[in-house]
């Protein structure tokens, strides 16, 4: 569950986590633990490293795109918003109730650790180098991260352009949920609806007006962006159903 | 203190709000009631239209850097996180507690009224046409605007170039609060320690692995976005001092 | 899961509902579902009815204390907190978020209708008239009750009496826990830890210098205060495992 | 503002503080800083201490009925709901925001330390000796407290019983609101009301059915339950406007 063999160039833990790789040998080894883009890697796989949480939340939502060619790769924008318990369960000033509640607190915008996981996955995906700008955000909820990825289209695209990439990467994936509504309070991914679960929920909006295609992933980080799908790789590497123990539904409203 | 006489172009209420406007001829005299950018018209005005709440959050921190020409002015995003009050006073299910409560709700993606009068203000101060990609999110608090602005910059900036910027524009002005700290919870503008006040605090970060400039504003909707800034706007026109009524430095923790 | 068959009287739908029972040979033949006290009654009812969810909350932690004489019938005090989905799915003004968060609000203080099967389900554990002062108080969440019930002892008890008060009663219930630790943030029943689960977490506390005994009962009103109830009576009317679909132990921290 | 020289009788500290008071002498001499019930010993004081947070919600409420005699003295219970703020600034696991948000946690249920000041002020006022069951709990909010009293009739009273005891004690008071609504959402004291000022709002119901008289009092801790009140004292003590720096109205909704 760890970041320790998420990333393949040993180089990248110098520069994103400050620290030299004491067994570089094995990071190429390892199976980054993202069923939906390396359940094959995983199967075969000795040693599984499970994306971080925004990581998850922001590939899944971006990965159709970008291995269709839709957007600027050096234009891609996401923008997180999180709930406190992806800060860790240690007390500190910052996740002190009175100080946490009810703000909305930007941290490490340039510089999270996550951005490593998301360029190599994205990158291994396109033919154009990938840069992705990144910016958590402190929300005041425990659970739940939403990923909001705004790119620039290179041509106009149609829904139906989205619809087919889509469903191409994630047809019959058992937790990727697309979200796209027309009325009602949840006509987009929110986090909201998937606590408790392992779904990431997925959805787009194209602004043609300012040639952007927004892209949305939302999870519950204790479950899809961490514990669930360390259970989902198991599953996969141990050659049992994908969802079992992973059947929740979730409650609502919670 | 509504819509009514915000944008200059009467063609801009039909494509934006759906109506056409009856008193056109009203429009070129109203001033726009942003002191930080119109203190001078509104002095003179009969008639003062003070924006919007995620407008006004949007605008002052984007101000100086579109006017300095440091940003690509086609790839901008404002991804704006904002509290229940910022509904309105009328329940539907969407500002039900138990749905509203805890969630991050993306909601009018891309077509948010407010595009209207940030367009307006920027391209007023920029020799290129603006864009502004505008993305409003539903977060778990009552009170506050955050807008994060996503920039790219056209060349390598400094701080001291965005600082320069910032004091050119804001230097003096009452209700401006620069925020960037090296440590503390409250390091960049967090709209919880603006509630119950005027202020609109104003920061930024440089992410040149991205050549990204980000730009934040804080407000609380209610007083900076709303009633406080048209009892600033009256100050003015009164040709009183401009911080009467309006002094209070906020509450903290709320 | 309504209020249609909990009253044994006929007359109290007249007193607490506002409305004559139009089957009233009925309510002799319902079973009151609440297993931790009617199993057996259940086991062969055709009709049961499911108890609000304040009541269960309430009952629970009093049955042991009543049964065993402990306290003084006339001076129960149940002071409840709940979440905002006690308050059913029809938007309202006092429902609606920037009037509902961050508020402790007392309602029907004296008059809320969980008293009448409150006092039913109490009075026929107890050899003396028992009443109920029932006062309910909307919180800042969605999901979950605490009933703190401030009861006063009719002669000194030890902490030993409580425990065999309870276990008494609950030893073997699938459903109930008791909570009482000496350290840590959960030393006491919080609906927090119980939600998403049919859990009624119950605690005691014993305060001699005002002749108190403290009872506390959480649980999490949309599964042990209702549809979680249900499905537990119906495992029971069927004759399956009692914890058939119920065996959720929650998530944390939520 | 501490419990330094709250309470008048040295041995209580060694009771309730665990510590032995150092200048005793002083004890007598200290006003308790509660204008509403010592006005006048705060004019002449040098030193003025100002009451707990808590026990400002919990007197205020209770002050007129012990004077009137109304209710049964040792049948008092204050059931007390508080923010986050009033656990202090030192980060812990309890204040944790993962671990603090959207429960209810009873704590130190019958050992509060405010019980102290509670008892002795109310045995001021009373020819009976008065005892108060004190239980508080943390909800999800930082700033505000109810406490809501129940007690139980001497003998059967009116609401013309309870008006008359309120105004004999509090007509005139700049900082006592009665709240008593019969619709709306905020019918009764809502700390949500108070918040950023120094109100206590107080309220009553009488339940006839249980010969209770519920007392609410509602306070902004932050006000008058800490600074607030302190400044009213200061205001006294100089013989300047009581109100001086203390006219805010509030925010609503926040």
């Amino acid at each position: 569950m760890s970041a320790d063999f998420r990333l393949k160039n040993p180089e990248d833990y110098d520069k994103w986590y400050g620290w030299k790789h004491t067994n570089p040998q094995l990071l190429k080894e390892a199976a980054y633990g993202l069923p939906e883009l390396h359940r094959e890697e995983i199967k075969g796989a000795r040693l599984v490293a499970c994306p971080g949480c925004m990581a998850t939340a922001t590939i899944l939502p971006l990965a159709p795109a970008i291995k269709a060619g839709f957007v600027e790769e050096n234009h891609i924008v996401a923008d997180v918003k999180i709930g406190s318990s992806g800060g860790g369960s240690k007390p500190t000033i910052a996740s002190h109730h009175p100080e946490r509640f009810g703000g909305v607190r930007p941290y490490k915008v340039a510089t999270h650790r996550h951005v490593a996981e998301v360029e190599q996955e994205l990158n291994a995906l396109s033919s154009e180098p990938v840069t992705v700008a990144f910016t958590p955000h402190a929300v005041n909820m425990v659970r739940g991260i939403l990923s909001t990825v705004h790119t620039f289209t290179k041509t106009p695209l149609t829904s139906k352009d989205l619809w087919k990439a889509l469903r191409s990467t994630y047809e019959g994936e058992p937790f990727i949920r697309f979200v796209k509504y027309q009325k009602g309070p949840y006509q987009l991914p929110d986090p909201k609806v998937t606590l408790g679960t392992n779904f990431c929920d997925v959805g787009f909006e194209l602004d043609p007006r300012t040639n952007r295609l927004l892209l949305f992933g939302a999870i519950d980080n204790m479950v899809k962006g961490a514990s669930g799908q360390g259970v989902q790789c198991l599953n996969i590497m141990m050659g049992i159903d994908e969802e079992t123990a992973l059947k929740s539904a979730g409650f609502h409203p919670m």
